[in-house]
């Protein structure tokens, strides 16, 4: 079974004392915003996420999405579940006030969507896409578009997605191929095939708004070409209500190795009226707003699934009795000790769990930054929580999928033979952990843009935002009496960082295979020492708290225990990353393709 | 689509070129197994894996096994399939010609294993159980029972199980509560319920041979009262028919992750009859005889797996037109450039070659030693492969099933979001591959095996075994022209290694719980050595033979190319993987287990 309790006491350490809320709460419109209000949201989050969506993502999973003639049917108790969800007003928590929306800020709306990602993957991804098509309207939308669709979407009346992909071309958009044509009223008739199509059709909202890339005629080819089409599947009326149907038509779903609840759509467009969205053949850019705000809610995705993972694996852990401490029986009165008393079975534990905290200390870190872009008055500061932002936004989406992947398939390694039997519903994390690396680019596409884009951007002005912090704490720390041996630990890996970027830097700039063979590994490397900064802090934090700490010194003394494991466990993974980056892309590139 | 063409050359390699299979056929017994009859034995089972296994994965994981009262009907297909690998003679293929055996040696029989693991994983394991109790057998059944089962066993009209688990205990088989009651004629009446039992009941054969562990009424508790019993599922007759029904029913099967064509059993047996195999109370050592093969073979698995993988992988990676080489277009005629131009995705395919490879390479030793142990007259050679295949097992069964399943998420990642939809077949390699890590002792128990046992087996000298060899080439041939570099990579993994080592032995000593907190981390480094020793001696056998190649050319060139890969990207892993055992128990045992 999937036991799950929002981590309440962690996600306020990220909230409030590693992060400070008050960052937030101090700036224009956030005059309501008290730290006690954002701790009842997230407790009564974690109530609708641990009693109505956790009991479904077993019999999602089980039961699966079904295709007749056109319509798609959720799993039992999806649509009950997302009209809760919609009442509850979880929609539009962080939307603008000025179309329905609460105003809370992004960082809580995260530490919420990670409840969703952990109890019920399948599920969040329908009021989830729907808030990426959001921001993009709000963003790139015409005045009447936003009037006429925004309201409807962020009271989650009206469900949203994303339409890039063709069967031919995912990665590569400058081979797509979906046609516009502009009509005379202003509109277009958008014609083509997508595929892989996330809750493109289903039964739980009245309409779906698609928001769909497609080339204008006279456009130019590949990438400069494409333009952003907003595409209801019915044509709002005048007063609001789905009206005519348009010539949207889900032809299949697929079938798939897990997020099975999911309806993974393909879909063909025949001459559907749709109206663009931004300038015409810059639809890339603003679908990449949309883009950016998914690929943080796909890292969201790996760190749910590490966190219900290590719960359930816990749980087990405390139950299970088989053999004996190596130090001597812990319970003579059971049949056996049970098996957490093993240091490989802590080993496993402690790493799902450095994972979980420590992503989220960061998705806390980079969700306030997305909140500074927001909020702040001072366009410095504004433009330093972008930059920061676009240069994490790739190591959160790509690391945290992977973490979680792992996480999910140690949590199964926890429960031996069961853990492979469906009933105990481990095996369904890591089935559904899995897709995360893959949709919204492929975690090779991140790095990618981490060592293609975000690296050289304003000739290292994004990156700097990130290291001068690092190197600033680790001056500051290194000697600290408390925490001195963590920092000089995080000291090493950042060494290894500050390495393998000048080496990046420098063979990737004559030579852009050297960086995309040193990319994988260094996204790798660039997040465990991102890991490793947030470890560090929270150990500063906790060190600094455990002394009055009373109740809650278990949690601080559990935060001091997990740092040092990361520490001694975790990041000298930099050792083996920072010699393959160094070593380049002849091995990888002499071999001739026959030889494959 | 899976592809598979079993890599022939490649195992003609690892058979004749890097083992020299000449070791054997000098040997008593080996007058009649000629290279070239080695050989055509690969090619014969190439086809039948190929041709009868492959097309059979994709449906047999859709359909599944079904239960029906006591009944279990395997997919279709898989009758007539088992059948063909029946008549073809494969199931007797390294078996004693006094039972009706080929008598081919194990090294050959390990190779087809694999062809039939990258084909059809749950299919492997209805013969593959079925060798291991014939070996138990063999090895510590009377005159009575072998003649009596052996030859059914070994021509596949009768299977074999191993009936370890119960639903309280798998690794602590101390507490195994199956009971067995001696009866006046000899024979025993065996009470009790076991789970995963992998092909307890199906429709393959007209009989089952239960392998089951029990204990007898005065048995002293632990392990030390465990013994072992045959107990069919039909009696045989005095002719050797399958005569009455004996009283074990299977009550269920298990709904799994992957391997869903093979069908995992729920027995209970009430009263029925068994025989004892070896002494009262020694049930254990004799069930490790089938445990011992049954990892070696579960290790094959993953290395199946991470072969199928990449088959799969290259195909698509050189099929998928998708972006341009960061290099410029290599095929302007196309829309795209084939994905295998790009170095992330060569780095990806690369790394599951390597451990495919390798993987092959390590096996062929081990299995090698099999051979000698079997075959040799000097009873210090025949002492010395026995060490050496006794500290190699839980290394292979640990490393080649972590290696496989991470063989084949790294598949999935080449093909994008199309890995993730049932229809391409690599996400079955995933949740296939995955179960080779728990079952036959979780990789955590074959790390604790591996420090605990294996290590300071015999004062260390198991361990030399394969110290030695390495030292030795390290010593010989680290400023080798052709290949020093590579060995001199190889000398510094070694190197951790015997740090590594020392530290075991120190620190472990004095408390088990170090050695058990460095075990995982333990097996792995040593795993990653041996394989490095294996690419090491690999290249060095291609740039010996290279000049000359002619048509193997680009075989020897890739052998080489593959081998820098793995010096360079893989085998630096040691170095994290020294601080981390260094690093010692303390991060994980102390936190309090109400803290976790």
């Amino acid at each position: 079974m999937q036991t799950y309790k929002a981590p309440l006491r962690d996600m306020r350490f990220v909230l409030h004392e590693l992060h400070d809320s008050r960052r937030i709460t101090a700036l224009p419109g956030g005059e309501e915003l008290s730290p006690e209000l954002m701790d009842s949201v997230l407790e009564e989050a974690a109530k609708i996420a641990a009693e109505v969506l956790l009991p479904l993502n077993a019999s999602g999973d089980e039961e699966g999405c079904h295709y007749e003639n056109g319509v798609v049917r959720t799993p039992k108790g999806f649509k009950a579940a997302y009209d809760l969800f919609r009442e509850g007003g979880w929609t539009s928590l962080a939307c603008d006030p000025a179309y329905g929306g609460q105003g809370l800020p992004e960082i809580v709306n995260k530490l919420v969507e990670e409840m969703s990602c952990a109890t019920n993957l399948a599920f969040g991804l329908y009021p989830g896409l729907t808030h990426g098509a959001y921001l993009a309207l709000r963003d790139h939308g015409s005045e009447e578009l936003k009037a006429r669709f925004l309201p409807k979407m962020v009271d989650g009346t009206w469900s949203g997605t994303m339409c890039l992909t063709e069967a031919h071309c995912g990665t590569d958009l400058g081979q797509l191929r979906t046609r516009a044509v502009p009509q005379p009223d202003g509109s277009y008739r958008v014609s083509g095939a997508k595929i892989f199509i996330s809750a493109g059709e289903h039964d739980l909202t009245e309409n779906i708004v698609h928001l769909v890339l497609a080339r204008l005629p006279d456009a130019p080819a590949g990438v400069k070409g494409i333009s952003l089409f907003l595409v209801p599947k019915f044509l709002p009326t005048a007063e609001g209500a789905p009206g005519a149907r348009n010539g949207v038509l889900c032809t299949a779903i697929e079938h798939k190795m897990g997020i099975r609840a999911s309806a993974t759509c393909q879909l063909t467009f025949e001459d559907a009226t749709g109206w663009l969205v931004g300038a015409p053949n810059k639809g890339l850019a603003a679908m990449f707003t949309m883009m950016n705000s998914e690929r943080l809610s796909v890292g969201i995705q790996g760190l749910g699934i590490a966190e219900a993972t290590y719960q359930s694996a816990v749980t087990y852990a405390k139950e299970r009795l088989q053999g004996r401490s190596l130090a001597g029986a812990k319970r003579p009165d059971l049949a056996a000790d049970p098996i957490i008393v093993h240091p490989d079975i802590r080993r496993t534990l402690l790493t799902i769990r450095a994972y979980a905290e420590g992503c989220r200390a960061l998705a806390g870190w980079v969700a306030q930054a997305l909140d500074l872009m927001e909020r702040e008055t001072d366009p410095a500061a504004r433009a330093a929580a972008d930059d920061f932002t676009a240069l994490m936004t790739p190591v959160v989406k790509a690391l945290f999928t992977d973490l979680g992947f792992e996480a999910a398939s140690l949590g199964v390694q926890i429960y031996g033979g069961h853990g492979y039997i469906r009933d105990h519903g481990v095996e369904q994390f890591v089935r559904d952990a899995r897709i995360a690396m893959l949709y919204e680019g492929t975690n090779g596409v991140q790095a990618l843009d981490l060592v293609g884009r975000k690296l050289p951007a304003h000739a290292g002005r994004s990156l700097r935002r990130f290291f001068h912090p690092v190197a600033e704490f680790i001056e500051a720390k290194k000697d600290d009496p408390a925490i001195g041996p963590l920092v000089q630990a995080l000291a090493k890996g950042f060494g290894a960082l500050q390495l393998a970027t000048a080496h990046i830097a420098e063979r990737g700039q004559r030579d852009a295979e050297e960086a995309g063979a040193a990319a994988t590994e260094y996204l790798r490397l660039f997040g465990l020492v991102a890991l490793g900064f947030m470890w560090a802090r929270s150990a500063e934090v906790a060190a600094a708290k455990l002394p009055a700490a009373n109740g809650d010194a278990g949690f601080y003394r559990a935060k001091l225990a997990t740092a040092r494991f990361y520490m001694e466990r975790i990041l000298p993974n930099a050792f083996a990353l920072l010699p393959a980056i160094k070593s380049g892309k002849a091995a990888m590139m002499a071999l001739d393709e026959v030889d494959f």
